[in-house]
């Protein structure tokens, strides 16, 4: 068969990979997936991913390429071949054959990443890898106004990371909102569920600076306890300073949930 | 101070656990408390629990008592200086002091199991420790019917385990029920929340043998799947035999809830 490129959108657990991309001695997602798909084909394939998601970073909605040639497996044939060479805690949602030239960072339009918080004053066992637990009084009303200093068109560089060695720092955000879930159905909890809440952040962008969104939470967490006001996230955002951010929020509280192209 | 004894309620993700009882060489629930309890102490203590979960099996209510004496810390400190001293996947919700002759094993008269099923065709990565992801097409209604003949007193030999030892296997099941939850709320999920189904089994009873909860439900899911009639469970019952059960269902997706005494 000729050559194909094949576009997957993937989910996956980060909290026991060294993050996304391919490391020396490290278990990574990307290496988890050229293993099965190597393992599947029976040759050494390369695997791009749209987003390096840091290590404890979670995914619903990853999307990565990869190329094939002389390959005699159907396509539809490759998603439960994949998976069933997956880790239980990666998965390929969907599988489909794109144009040889369709260039997939080029072509991202818009990422949606969600950081989950628990203020309750009892650590949540069976979701504490999947969140940040802050077991604090937050303003989510004060938190929210000052997430929308960082809508628009902005240099970011006051939330970047100092790895970060991107040239440009212009990144445009869509839509940065937070938000209380009063009541968290526990998946095993029922009767038992707590009121205690969780505060979702969501930020919409056409890209993101290494570390951007968990410097953007922790910045916004300055605000909810009161420490910052509500204006200093604009006056951060205008120091293009790397050392003007609030304290980087950990990584497990953070899942890119949709890449749009 | 004099001898006191205190009653715990433990919440834990048992997902990185041998189970709960102390095994030599294994990390367990049970041995996590002594630690954590005898480092504050100053000396061992013994950690008694109500309840032997198995490798894998989570709790929201498990109980437990230690007894210390001589012990200069008082009661009211002893919740959160031993919570700082557990790992992230195992906490104290509750804890107060019992009179000295206290009996927890013999004072419970209650206690709730659950047992979730995922029938969505992709695993869901963020809770596939928490649950038994089995993509088919269940017939919950007939394994509601089916369930019912369980609720009573009854001998429960044909759901234990050959290696429980204890001398009856009379036990009585207060409810049985099994139940869709046509829709859940992933932690992360958002906007991309799926329709696929989570089944409940609850499971009430005042004692359960070895595995009987597990060998419960792959039974019911025999009925489920129809391989089995309705009635087939009221037989295996009556049977009063351990080969007679379906095949037991794998321990990420039982939880104890909570015991009453």
């Amino acid at each position: 068969m000729a050559k194909r490129k094949i576009l997957l959108t993937i989910q996956y657990d980060g909290s026991d990979y060294h993050g996304w991309q391919v490391q020396p001695g490290s278990s990574t997602v990307q290496g988890q997936l050229i293993s099965a798909i190597s393992s599947l084909i029976g040759k050494e394939v390369s695997v791009r991913g749209a987003s390096r998601t840091d290590a404890g970073v979670s995914a619903l909605g990853q999307l990565a390429v990869f190329e094939i040639d002389d390959c005699p497996i159907p396509t539809g044939n490759f998603k439960k071949a994949i998976n069933d060479r997956l880790p239980d805690d990666i998965v390929i949602t969907e599988l489909k054959e794109v144009p040889l030239d369709f260039d997939l960072i080029g072509s991202v339009k818009n990422k949606l990443y969600r950081y989950t918080i628990y203020t309750g004053p009892t650590r949540p066992v069976l979701d504490i890898k999947h969140l940040w637990h802050l077991p604090a009084d937050l303003d989510v009303e004060a938190m929210d106004k000052a997430a929308k200093h960082l809508v628009g068109k902005h240099d970011f560089k006051s939330f970047a990371s100092a790895k970060d060695a991107r040239e440009s720092s212009i990144r445009t955000i869509f839509r940065c909102d937070v938000s209380l879930s009063g009541k968290r159905q526990f998946l095993n909890h029922g009767s038992r569920t707590t009121n205690h809440e969780y505060i979702f952040i969501n930020v919409e962008g056409d890209g993101f600076l290494y570390n951007m969104v968990r410097n953007i939470v922790g910045s916004l967490v300055e605000v909810g306890t009161g420490r910052w006001e509500e204006s200093k996230i604009k006056e951060v955002l205008e120091a293009n300073d790397r050392t003007a951010a609030g304290p980087i929020a950990p990584p497990q509280g953070l899942c890119l949930i949709w890449i749009k192209y």
